[in-house]
């Protein structure tokens, strides 16, 4: 029986040394990679994915505990987007943004009718960072203002606006290119910035800092306050009680729009279709991309509140794109729609989150000292891993790399090693697998972690 | 016999009036379009496309004289294309950017191997905006440099960079995000902004203007110089010969580097793989787009010379994106390219474009007092549109629209009336065919041309 296909079409079994070099040769000469100094990685060469798992050429299976870049809610290779990829294929691949496409306005529509009160239609684009770059479009020509205030430990992609509106390690080298983006700190309770004693408190303070920071900027000079709904690779930090609809008052109280960026936690992550229908919020435009289609095409998005459409309904708006609205990418977010009812999908996330993950990461945490905190929601969690509970401080320090992250990149190669490929960020272990993750395989890969955790527990103090 | 299939895979005939209508209304409901007042625009609803063809509802059908947005080069439905995505899809739709992944690497290789002497790798993006993004950013970081020189008359694409690097209309709503952008003249010897009264003439002083551009904005300030090897929407400018050499020892002479943007007219729209190549100029940096794939899926990208691979080799490069290589995208680069090769795509585009066109629109000039200049190369051409030929004052006003463009509007309603989708900016008629079209259609496309050009003579003076 046949491992793989290759390019060729040829049907390959594991263990083929050749094969295998042959992709690492020209990944190594030819591509040049996101994030990284070139000489100093090397991308393990992979021959297959299907469902939660994939494959290297020897054969190693891993656990994917990552959802490859937090996008892949639908697993590898799942047959009803491989049916709508190639159906779409035979119809129609692509058509101009400028005409109206049938399954352009139908994934429109499916997205418009499960968002927020008031929304009306959606923008397309390509990915994350172009849908962050266009919503604060948006903002700034609805608003007339410039200013955008964004938090720290956020991502919110890689182009000019977003990533001056990032508030992490991944923008400095790139110093300020929008010069009209301010940064300011959100709740993270664990590591209160607020000093506070308790969500309550954290919330209550997180709001007065934010109000500060818009008295000082000037109200009237702000468009839009950016944030991650649920924070992502910055720490799935969970909004505590009351903090976003704080942040919603003080956006009416001063004419600012609310911008939530889905694009890791949009489509079932924390088991509802947005993050913000979880707390209790009304945005003016939400930023999508990831689990629209898993992305298996590349595609991203604005959702408009009717307030800010009507904007440009005689007014042209100033921005575009070749691929907005791309009947291949809208063909399997339809089918993703269709598939997330078919499959129960936020049912199954809400289930496996409450019934499965947070147990079994209590558990640990009363049996792991280096477990400081673990925060999350549906299939989205973290273990904040602390050289002491005492103290708090994290296994490696702020922005650590080489030796000084020797003790977390010891953690996260027993989780590889043990077959599970984990989400790692900063000094934290999060969990993140497809949303089509069986119990079985979700409780294995709980187990690995909970074995690697050994190795971090090593360089932790106390008990 | 059935004429399209439908979003439930129902078999139709054109001429449902109410299929229509429903494509048309969840357009209008629910999809945000690029550049539009949303409350000005009525886009058509587009039932079918099939090579140099597509359809309306009602049947209509429309030979692409634009090949879209200048993107669909090997015409729609290309069963080479549609077959690399089926396979692809079914073999693995899609994997994260840090690992290796065989058909990415194929695309990177052979974009490389049909690139300029040097050139070492290539960085894949979504699309022509973020293309341009990361080559200004790999420039500046190689440079340690900030500032960036581009022309007037250009287009970049619309993200933060981009839109600022963009030397025209488009920009002007968007004001300066990215302060760090100077914009400088091209040569445009038709409209000579140096009273040039020869290409040589031209050539030489917009060098000069060029040279005092650097000097007073600070040649060791400056990273980059940005442009369209040929300018695309803004009028089909070919270089004069010299220009591009010229630049090129401009950026030698001050440490520059030399970015070519060929998001519109790499992949053969000229007649080369890349239109550098026929213009004895290497250029640092090379964006691409569109053409790649025809836009089956959407990707972009960057290729990248030695010089500035190595300087990334210990350096981490501070970008990225979660869909950079995206596999489905790079399958049908790789068809694109087999697929140029065993139709013989480039010697076509040159074929038909020195045979066929260049002396069809010779003859039209001399016929039709309405033609200021014809100018073009391959199957890229351009029909300057004057009110006075001795003035050569344009058509329509500069940026003219709604009563100020009616003259011209009237020329495309023309054309489409006919049965040809024109590629119309400014006061230009541009002809931009898909690379695979006929002579037979070619002919017929320049045929309805020739017709709508009585209606532009109507409103030119002279004869
Ligand atoms: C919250 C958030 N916003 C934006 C982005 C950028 O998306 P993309 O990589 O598609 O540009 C990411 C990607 O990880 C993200 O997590
Ligand atoms: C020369 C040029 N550069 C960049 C772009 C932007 O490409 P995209 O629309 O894919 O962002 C275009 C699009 O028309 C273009 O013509």
């Amino acid at each position: 029986m046949s491992d793989y296909t290759d390019l060729t079409g040829t049907e390959r079994s594991f263990g083929d040394a050749e094969a295998e070099q042959a992709v690492r040769q020209n990944d190594r000469q030819y591509v040049f990679h996101s994030w990284s100094a070139q000489g100093a990685i090397d991308p393990l060469p992979v021959a297959k994915g299907e469902g939660v798992r994939f494959w290297d050429y020897a054969g190693t299976e891993y656990l994917d505990f990552s959802s490859q870049l937090v996008n892949l809610n639908l697993g590898h290779q799942h047959p009803g987007l491989v049916q709508a990829i190639q159906e779409q294929a035979g119809r129609l691949a692509t058509i101009q943004p400028a005409v109206a496409n049938d399954v352009r306005g139908e994934l429109a529509k499916r997205i418009v009718e499960h968002s927020f009160t008031g929304a009306r239609s959606v923008f397309f684009t390509n990915g994350g960072a172009d849908a962050n770059e266009y919503a604060v479009r948006m903002a700034r020509q609805h608003t007339g203002r410039q200013k955008v205030l964004a938090r720290y430990r956020s991502y919110h992609g890689s182009t000019a606006t977003a990533i001056t509106m990032t508030g992490e390690p991944r923008r400095w080298a790139n110093g300020v290119i929008d010069a009209n983006v301010v940064h300011f700190e959100g709740p993270y309770a664990y590591r209160s910035a607020f000093h506070a004693e308790s969500p309550e408190q954290e919330t209550e303070r997180a709001l007065a800092h934010l109000e500060r920071t818009i008295q000082f900027e000037g109200p009237e000079t702000i468009a839009a306050i950016v944030l991650e709904t649920v924070t992502g690779t910055n720490g799935v930090l969970v909004p505590p009680p009351g903090y976003l609809p704080g942040v919603r008052e003080l956006c009416d109280r001063h004419g600012i729009l609310l911008i939530c960026d889905e694009v890791m936690v949009g489509f079932g992550r924390i088991g509802e279709w947005f993050a913000y229908q979880a707390f209790d919020v009304r945005p003016d435009l939400v930023t999508f991309a990831k689990g629209v289609n898993s992305g298996y095409v590349p595609i991203g998005g604005v959702v408009i509140s009717e307030d800010i459409h009507r904007t440009f309904e005689q007014r042209p708006f100033p921005g575009g794109l070749t691929y907005s609205g791309h009947p291949l990418a809208c063909a399997t977010g339809v089918a993703t729609f269709d598939i997330f009812e078919r499959e129960g999908i936020l049912e199954r996330v809400r289930d496996l989150g409450s019934r499965v993950v947070e147990p079994r990461l209590a558990e640990m945490a009363a049996k792991h000292p280096s477990i400081g905190e673990y925060r999350g929601r549906g299939l989205f969690w973290a273990l904040d891993l602390v050289k002491d509970r005492e103290t708090r401080e994290p296994l490696i320090p702020f922005n650590a790399s080489g030796e000084a992250a020797a003790p977390f990149t010891a953690v996260v190669n027993a989780c590889k090693a043990a077959g599970l490929w984990p989400f790692a960020a900063g000094n934290r272990l999060q969990i993140a697998p497809p949303l089509i993750i069986s119990e079985a395989d979700l409780v294995t890969g709980l187990d690995i972690i909970d074995a690697a955790l050994d190795v971090a527990d090593g360089y932790t103090t106390g008990a």
